[in-house]
């Protein structure tokens, strides 16, 4: 099965620039990237990275100019195709497992918010719309196709880092480079006050 | 095992009053326990509610008018014991008997920041402390008291509702009275705008 890891290296992960400049942006979505890649390849997968632009990074890399939708729907139709966000550093072999062993044409993690942070397509008609809350575009589509649907329940398959009350669960559950990236830039929880926060030293 | 699920009637959903008034967090949160406790029923368990003040509820009620942690802990000691909180509306009971099943003498859900949403507690030394970031807290009690710490990584179980964002994981995911109770009250998705949110008709 393929494994795709969409990854846009330009102007990374914006909905955190209230917390991070732009260069530290760039830098943490690669560590987190790299931790997604490792994970994956510890479940005993040889991930792929679907790329908008060239990037060095230490597997193979298919260049696709276009949006995610377009991008991730030329990959599927001939055989099964797995595509894992770059953004889920919290995600373990354990959890990847589970995806990949979770029965269905169609198998989805939900993110948190209605989003699809990963999933495996073995329905060779199933496309793909990450436009919106395409968790449930997904099951529409599934359901369309008469696909069967398997879906992942998993917290850290759930967790993007998109914001900053993101990375709160990161440093609580994190274990590799970006969690590593972010204590390095002086971000720690802060326990203080009522609920758990994340403040920069 | 005894399974323990503990519920304050007074003022509960405080941090949801942006969105319900008094009487409407009131009925909510009863919503929520009904979906906690029928899941754990059709998980094969016979839940207890371990309350604050007198509840009528369709399960055998402990009074206990102390805070969350020594009310708990009163109960910990002789057996096994699991505590599974009351607003959970997501927990399905395949989600529950993963924490169930989940070997350990002591296993944690973990919640979303930091909580500890469920847990089971097999080792008679290990004692609670809900304050602040229990996750953290709790992985140190039982490593002080040599206990085996098990984690069940579930989105349905990191989600307890407590804030008006958190509704968005209702409607996309619930399945039962809460997630009704909330749509009759004029909650809907809202999917226009790049996140999906949540309105009130």
């Amino acid at each position: 099965m393929r494994v795709l890891v969409p990854y846009a290296p330009e102007e990374p992960k914006t909905r955190l620039s209230d917390a991070l400049d732009a260069g530290e942006r760039a830098a943490f979505s690669r560590a987190m990237l790299a931790d997604v890649l490792g994970a994956l390849r510890e479940a005993g997968r040889e991930p792929e990275v679907l790329a908008t632009a060239p990037v060095e990074v230490d597997a193979s890399v298919t260049v696709d100019e276009r949006p995610l939708t377009p991008a991730v729907n030329a990959a599927l139709g001939s055989g099964p195709v797995a595509v894992v966000m770059a953004d889920l550093p919290l995600a373990t072999p354990a959890a990847l497992e589970r995806l990949f062993g979770t029965p269905g044409d169609v198998v989805i993690a939900p993110g948190r918010g209605g989003g699809t942070n990963a999933l495996v397509a073995r329905d060779p008609a199933f496309r793909v719309d990450y436009h919106g809350a395409s968790y449930l575009d997904h099951l529409r589509a599934a359901r369309a196709a008469g696909a069967s649907v398997g879906e992942v329940d998993s917290h850290r398959l759930a967790t993007d880092i998109d914001e900053p009350g993101d990375l709160v669960e990161l440093l609580l559950h994190g274990e590799g480079a970006a969690r590593e990236w972010l204590r390095d830039a002086g971000f720690e929880l802060d326990l203080e006050g009522g609920r758990v926060g994340v403040r920069r030293a």
